[in-house]
């Protein structure tokens, strides 16, 4: 835990420094994208990518700004998901969200603008290291936030809302919604890391069950968790009829699908010839996470 | 004018192709964001992009989809704009604006996704064609179009409504909110055609002025345009009480520093020793525009 915690560091201190006096005129966006990115969250997305990629390069701070970026992206489509027009969450890792602070205008230019700032800082990247690898890293990334990721997924929770939705339907919605993502963090650090064809298969195969290991155990939480530990309302899914593995299978069901897929990329990571301990820390921090 | 017509028919036909029966779950967010694309608009920025690559490589086609990207940047950026929280129009070339269409949560995704889509489409092409100067002209897109570009100017526009504003402050919004997607345009057409320093230099100059005058005379049609023509409802800034090159100049002063400015760009590509007849044909239809 003291190797992931040193990155999460490193992390947190790399974004406080990018963003540290920026701006002119344009101060408040800079402000505005700061504020959701300092109130915190786990940095689930970037640590992934690093311990990945840590699995083939012991030299992770190269990529930190690639994982910023990633968790740039993530922010930023949190931002949008607590608009009013969206979700209407006040609430967000126990701070009131981006739009209840700056306003409705400044909040979506500040999720535009962490999105667009992630792919300058990606591009800035590829032209300080301009190997093809490098650049397929950074399009499986855009890919996975994009129309066929995570937008795809949110735009599929929208238009279910109110409605009971089929498994397959839920499957693709959370896969993309959620899965898409972390399944880039994993995937581009193992290619930023050089890892071999073989490798990359497991880690892919790692990475879908892992991503939805992570969604139930959202769902489970956003049942049976503790608001202040959380750090934003609970029951929401509920209150917005959404369909959930909750609704769909039952909490019961939902807690041992989870203990399962977790053991199961345990094995996968077991099958890896390299050192996949810290991979595994993470993959029980999730599972066990109480926020 | 034949010639940029048929590159404005090549922008047109390449679009179309990609928005062409995409999407399985999220078909929705393809429709969103293809009917913002689809309603059209004068294609300004790719076809400058397009024109200035001419003068260094004939065949065009080969940057079709960095110039469609830039598009799509500034077609988010349209319905970003648009929304409620932000100018709330209801009208944008003559049809009802994104999110009368189809509401406001998934106007704000369309926008996000043709923003992610540009860069996913740009990243693809340094995969494709994995040059440093390809990278340089996709970093030089995406930072025009970022928090020190496009959306700098506009968090500038906002915060302006109602208060009077210093001209320094008036050119740095207008400079970032319209000029610099302008002068990305023509910069990365000129770094894709491999045109050589002192050209950079000259268009450098030549994009500045063109974007500079391409904002007059949007703020002179806003007072003095035909809303049927424009496809826009005018007297908007006025309304919104905006600071404008016409609230600060008066409308006679702004036409008269439109034409200079033209006269100047004109100058500048006479200096340039390559054929700039079309760059010339479209600097002054800018002028001439009536919508």
């Amino acid at each position: 835990m003291n190797y992931m915690n040193g990155v999460k560091q490193e992390i947190n201190k790399w974004l406080k420094i990018y963003f540290k006096d920026k701006g002119t005129y344009n101060k408040l966006i800079y402000d505005a994208m700061d504020y959701s990115i300092e109130v915190g969250g786990k940095r689930i997305r970037p640590i992934l990518m690093i311990l990945t990629y840590s699995m083939y390069n012991k030299n992770y701070k190269e990529i930190l700004p690639v994982s910023c970026a990633l968790e740039m992206i993530h922010t930023y489509s949190l931002i949008h998901d607590d608009l009013p027009a969206m979700d209407n969450d006040d609430l967000r890792r126990g701070k009131p969200t981006n739009h209840k602070v700056f306003g409705e205008a400044i909040a979506i230019l500040a999720g535009d603008g962490l999105l667009n700032e992630s792919f300058n800082i990606l591009f800035g990247y590829c032209l300080n290291n301009p190997q093809k690898s490098v650049i397929e890293a950074c399009k499986l990334i855009s890919n996975a936030s994009g129309v066929e990721g995570m937008i795809g997924g949110q735009v599929v929770d929208i238009i279910s809302e109110g409605k009971t939705i089929k498994e397959e339907q839920l499957n693709y919605m959370h896969s993309k919604k959620t899965g898409e993502l972390i399944k880039a963090a994993i995937l581009s650090g193992a290619i930023l890391g050089e890892a071999d064809n073989k490798d990359i298969e497991l880690l892919t195969e790692y990475s879908e069950k892992l991503g939805l290991a992570f969604q139930i155990k959202d769902d489970i939480l956003d049942v049976i968790g503790d608001k202040n530990i959380l750090g934003k309302n609970i029951n929401s899914d509920c209150e917005k009829e959404k369909t959930t593995f909750i609704t769909k299978y039952g909490l019961e069901e939902c807690k041992k699908r989870c203990k399962v897929l977790t053991d199961e990329c345990l094995l996968i990571l077991d099958s890896i010839t390299k050192d996949t301990k810290y991979l595994k820390d993470i993959t029980l921090f999730l599972l066990d996470r109480e926020f």
